[in-house]
Parts: C-alpha cells; sequence; structure tokens
C-alpha cells in the first residue's frame, strides 16, 4: 500500500471515453490498496479554445487576473467528469480545485509559481478511503484570486503535491511512453530510457526536450520525488526520472535534444568596455526575454562581438529593444538569424570522459554541419548549426554515441 | 448616482458578439456615476452540454456534489470573458465566482438556498470604482464545496446581491422585454405590463410563466428590492416588479398563464378516515415529488376520491410510489391523465371584485372547454382543462378580461 500521485494530460482527457479509461486505471489501482491522488489537465485544445477566446475577446491582451479564471475552467470540467465516473462505478471520489486544496501561488497571473500546498484536506479526504482527484496548473493567491502555473503546469502540480504529501512516487501519465534518447519521431532508432537522473531530465528539458516541464523536474529533485513517465495508453512501465545513483545506466551520453525555437542574435563590433553585457541584457531581462546561449568573442582593438540566442517568439520583442541598445552603445550593427536549430548531448558519464566534446564537433563536421555557437556545462554540451541539418545532426550525434544500444 | 445590479440570461451572454454587446451596455451604466455588479448565467446551451456530460458519464445518476463542480465552470467562462472585455474597453472590471463573493448556501447539491450573501470584497471593488462581474447560480457551503441554486439559479443570486447591497434596484435582462398579460408567442394581443406587484408575479410563476424564477421574486418581495425585467436587445424599460401601491394598474386581472408540464392522478375510492392525506402524500413530498393542486371531493358511504397535480417530469416516480401506497390504503385505483394543463389568471384586483370567477368558468365553458380541476387563492384562479385547448382558453381568457387594453 502505497500513497500514489497520477497526473494525466490533455490527450489522455481528450473525450468522454479517454477520461473512462483513466477512471479505469485509477480505480485499479485504488482497489490494489494505495491512497490515490490524480491530477488532471483540461482536455486537449480545451485550453487552446478558451485562450483563444480571450484573445477575441480583448484584442490580444486580456486583462492578466481575468485571463486565468477563464483558463482555469477547463480543469474544472475534467476533475468533476472524473469523479462522476469514479463514483458511478463504485469507487469514492471527490474532486478539489487549487483553491479547495489549498495550492498557494504568488499573485504572478498565467506563471504563478507554487508557494505551498497545504494537505489538510487531501489527508482527510484519503483517511476517509476517497479518490481524490485534483485540478491541475491552477491554484490561489494569498487573496483568493484564481492563478494559473502557465504551460506545464499541471506536471508542477503532481509534483508539488507528491512532495507535501510525501506520496511514494508521481506517475506522470502523458502520449509517449518514456523518455526516450531522442525524438522517435525524428530517429526510428531511440531508445527508451528504464532511468534517468533529475539533471540529465533538467538538461534534456532546457535543450528542448517536452515530456517533463522543467519547474516540475526541479521540484521532484529538491524534494527528491521520484517520478515515472508513462502512456495512458498502455501498461509499459516508462523512465523512471530519479536521483542519480549506482544503478543509474553508465552510458556516457543519455539523449540526444534539439530544439528549433530559437534565434540568433549578433550585436556586431561594440565597444568593449566594462558593463556591456549588463547593458545589452538588462532590457531583455526587464521585459521576460530569456537570454539563452551568451557568446563573446575576444575582443580585438578595442572592439567585440556578442552573441547570443532568445527563443523565437521573442525575436520581434528582442529586436525593438536590441536596435535602440545597440545603437546606444555604439555597435556597428545587430544580426538577426531565424534559420538555426539548437542541438544538445546530455549524460551525467561526461563528468568522468574526456573527449565526449571532439566526439561531437567530429561527428557534425564529418556530415559538413558547420557550428555556429557552441556552449558547454557540466553535463550537457549544445551546438547551434543550421536548422536545415536539424534531423540528420540528431541522427549522426545518436548513432555516434551509440545509443540505440543498452549501455 | 445608484448601486445597480444587472443579470444577464443564457442568450444574453451566448457568444462573444454578444458578451461585447453587454459589456458596451454595463461601461455605459457605469459611466453615468452608477456602482455596478453584473450577474451573469452560462452561455445559451452551454449548462445543457455540461449536463450532458455529467449524464454520459454516470448513466443519468451523477454524483450530486460534482455534478455541480461540473456545471458551474460554465459561468466562470462568461464572468471571466465580460471581465476582460471590459478591462479592454477602459473600464475596470474584476470577476468574482460564488466562492469568492462569498454566497454561502446550505449543502442541498443542484437545488442549495443562499444562506448569506457577503458584501466585503464587493464593496471593497466598488469602492476602488470596479465593475463586479458575479458568476450567477453557484455559491459555496460551509466547508467550501461548490454548489449550484438549481434552474433560474442567476435570478435568485441578482437578486440576493441587491438586498444585501440595499442595491437601489436589480434588472433582470433577458430576451423577452418585460411581463406580458399573457404568453406573446401564444397570443399576439398579449400586452406589456408596466408594473405588476410581487405576488401576482409569484402567482405567474407557479401558475407556469417563466420570466423570471420564484425564489428571485420571493427574495425580492421579502427584501423589497425593485427589480425591472428587461430585454438585453433593447432600450425598452420593460417591466417593474414591486411592491402593491396605489400606482398598481387597477385592472381585475393582471395575466393569463398556462402550464402544459402538469398531469392529473386520481386515486380513486379511498376508505375515508383521518390521515389518509398524510399517507398519500408523504411518500411523495419524501421523494421531493411537489405536488400542486389538491382536491379531495366530498365523502360518500365512507370513501372518497382523491385528485391532485405533479409536474409530468415526475409521473414515472409518482406511479411507483402511488401504486403501492393506493393498495395499502385501500384505494380502488389509481387514474393518470398527462394530457391536461393547467390555465391561471392572476391580479391583486380579484380581493375587491366578486363573479371573477364566474367570469373565467363561463368563458370557458361558452367555447365547450370543459373544467376539470379548480382551484383558488386570493389572487388567483386555476383550472385545470384538456390538453388541446390551451391556446384556445389562454386566447378567450384575455379577450374576456380585456387584457389589452390598458386599465
Amino acid at each position: 500500500m502505497a500513497v500514489i500521485v497520477q497526473k494525466y494530460g490533455g490527450t489522455s482527457v481528450a473525450n468522454l471515453d479517454k477520461i473512462r479509461a483513466v477512471a479505469q486505471k485509477v480505480a485499479r489501482a485504488r482497489e490494489d490498496g494505495n491512497d490515490m491522488v490524480v491530477v488532471l489537465s483540461a482536455m486537449a485544445g480545451e485550453t487552446d479554445r478558451l485562450v483563444g477566446m480571450a484573445n477575441n475577446a480583448s484584442g490580444g491582451e486580456p486583462d492578466r487576473r481575468e485571463y486565468d479564471v477563464l483558463v482555469s475552467s477547463g480543469e474544472q470540467v475534467t476533475v468533476s467528469l472524473l469523479a462522476i465516473m469514479l463514483n458511478t462505478m463504485g469507487s469514492r471520489a471527490v474532486s478539489l480545485l487549487g483553491d479547495q486544496v489549498r495550492i498557494l501561488t504568488d499573485d504572478a497571473y498565467s506563471t504563478a509559481k507554487i508557494l505551498d500546498v497545504e494537505t489538510g484536506r487531501i489527508g482527510d479526504e484519503l483517511r476517509k478511503g476517497k479518490i481524490v482527484v485534483v485540478a491541475g496548473f491552477q491554484g490561489v493567491d494569498a487573496k483568493g484570486n484564481i492563478t494559473t502555473l502557465g504551460r506545464g503546469g499541471s506536471d508542477t502540480t503532481a509534483v508539488a503535491i507528491a512532495a507535501s504529501l510525501k506520496a511514494d512516487f508521481c506517475e506522470i501519465f502523458t502520449d509517449v511512453d518514456g523518455v526516450y534518447t531522442t525524438d522517435p519521431n525524428l530517429y526510428h532508432k531511440a531508445r527508451k530510457l528504464k532511468r534517468i537522473s533529475y539533471d540529465e531530465m533538467l538538461s534534456l528539458a532546457g535543450a528542448g526536450a517536452k515530456v517533463l516541464h522543467h519547474r516540475s523536474v526541479e521540484l521532484a529533485k529538491t524534494y527528491g520525488v521520484p517520478v515515472y513517465v508513462r502512456s495512458s495508453f498502455s501498461e509499459d512501465s516508462g523512465t523512471l526520472v530519479t536521483k542519480e545513483d549506482e544503478e543509474m545506466e553508465q552510458g556516457v551520453i543519455s539523449g540526444v535534444a534539439y530544439d528549433r525555437d530559437q534565434a540568433k542574435v549578433t550585436v556586431v563590433h561594440v565597444p568593449d568596455r566594462p558593463g556591456i553585457a549588463a547593458q545589452l541584457f538588462t532590457p531583455l531581462s526587464d521585459h521576460n526575454i530569456v537570454v539563452d546561449m551568451i557568446i563573446q568573442n575576444a575582443s580585438s582593438e578595442g572592439f567585440t562581438d556578442l552573441t547570443f540566442t532568445v527563443s523565437r517568439k521573442n525575436i520581434g520583442e528582442a529586436r525593438r529593444l536590441l536596435d535602440v541598445t545597440a545603437k546606444d552603445m555604439g555597435a556597428s550593427r545587430v544580426e538577426y538569424d531565424e534559420n538555426i536549430a539548437k542541438i544538445s548531448i546530455v549524460g551525467v558519464g561526461m563528468r568522468s570522459q574526456s573527449g565526449v566534446a571532439s566526439k561531437m564537433f567530429a561527428a557534425l563536421a564529418h556530415e559538413g554541419i558547420n557550428i555556429l555557437m557552441i556552449s558547454t556545462s557540466e553535463i550537457k554540451i549544445s551546438c547551434v548549426i543550421e536548422a536545415k541539418y536539424t534531423e540528420l545532426a540528431v541522427r549522426v550525434l545518436h548513432d555516434a554515441f551509440d545509443l540505440d544500444q543498452e549501455p
């Protein structure tokens, strides 16, 4: 008998038949004697429909408080439907919304951070033998206003509840059956991993892999919550995301990730003096534009070039800000390149192996793929390349590090 | 400068364009210097869609707590959309759900009664100059569970808030432009009333008129809230529902109502002894089946017949209960007739006029319409007739009492 938190994403609750399948899965786990907390997203497409209405109603800039009230209605529908089905099937279930749990967040509407998850009400219901169905993605601020956690928020809800309840583990049911060495849609040799460490998962998420949201993995790591990534549509045990330990697979590299949502910006011929980086990046961070890879070339004759990447969706706003800043700084011009992709290899084995980077560069060079930028961290190496080479680069690196083989 | 509560029904917020029209109406009233509270229903059809899902998910008997969580999501969408539009238009608006207001109810899910409306949060927002948009139809019980008020619940929400805030008046915007002497769809000579008393409105609602829900009128009467029934789609001033006073129109009759949703039940040849009525009706009231008109014929030789009406939707359940009870009581049989209608005339003028009932009976008799049951109250006379005569009876009575003429 364990305390289990399960999370089902939008495609797993896309219609009544799929919710019924979830109900059966949950009821079985309850009948096995487990205390069950189930976190749901809205039906696939519903959040997008609500966002569309909000934009239509406001010309694209909806009041942020009210936007959260609107989009949080989607989860209210799925949690009550699942609870209705479970009760009809003879299980006892109760739904709880973010403010009923209560999941306390800050008041940053649309991107709220969870501050605390109260476990009193959930605990009471579990002790009564009930299955607790919690609306993902939503919380409540200190004043009682509804907040939402942003994309991937339901994963974060599930992990936060698992942490607060000290649950035995958290299962994230999604439309893929685990974490792969690379995107199986891109390369048929992709292999499912049995285990992966929190840090590797974080690096993969940061490198563009979309299986688990970055924040949910950080939370799982902080509180040591074991997380299974599993498919709603199969009985496969999926991938366990957990602490790095002796049992980890011992390959050098765990996966290859790619990110086609980045754009490259180069500020050319900037007078090189202390403070130029701050001067350049402060306006961007003030506008919540995240700068990813940053490279400053060695200064020549008092001038330098600064190159970095930003999310492609921010490129318009970044342009407006940078064209002003670059002029103020005395730079000669700013160049923008949206036809790029970031390819990353990730693995804790890198720490104890030399030659990993050069093996990566050689594999790309062998196929004539030019490297535009490089950045490295303890367990990740990322290269920016021309976008058209994305698929080729993924396959080449997957083969170079023998990722289709169990280590 | 007044405090005004406005309520817009489902057809008035059926899509974004209609919500935009509501936003413009509300913003104008605010610009005129009024403190505005706006109560909304869900989009027309949305509650039915959610109810359909609940039934589909449960084979027709959804868990009652969860049913309320599900159906209350509809109002969450409309209130946030209206608040988004108002903010976009430059008005300042904030949406509040039932638990945010807070509208405290008992825990009778689906048919909850309002116990208290807290005015603290609404008052705070009004003092900040904001338009407060409240989700109708929903409340919260003492334990924080979501409840709904049943059909017509948004009217009740609006009147309850108006009463608590001591608002100057409450406007119910709907798809008709006021209260008519009879259903204009049934008789083209129907005339819109400028004023009507609470008691007449209650009698009309009880007699089948569907403009305002019974409970909202009772609440308005108790707290003396002036209620305007108006059309969302015109500038017509509508009908004022208010205290009976000198200015009331002085006609004998204010309106003719009909109700085709009743069925007639006769328990034949019951041994006449004390307690038979209680024995017969207790099982029905235990199952929340409302019995409307009751007639007990004069006892002959120790036996009597009991005739009454119940809502047609309850007839199946009533049958199951009555067939058992009637046998226990020694009645010879139970007869059911669903092909009936109840025709009522309503008016405070009846109190001071004699001959109103006989005029009604004569008018019906003149057209060969047989009266199956009669019941009278201080300001209402109802007759049960064969259903096929409904339209004819309405027209005949409307003419007989000259309702197309201003009194």
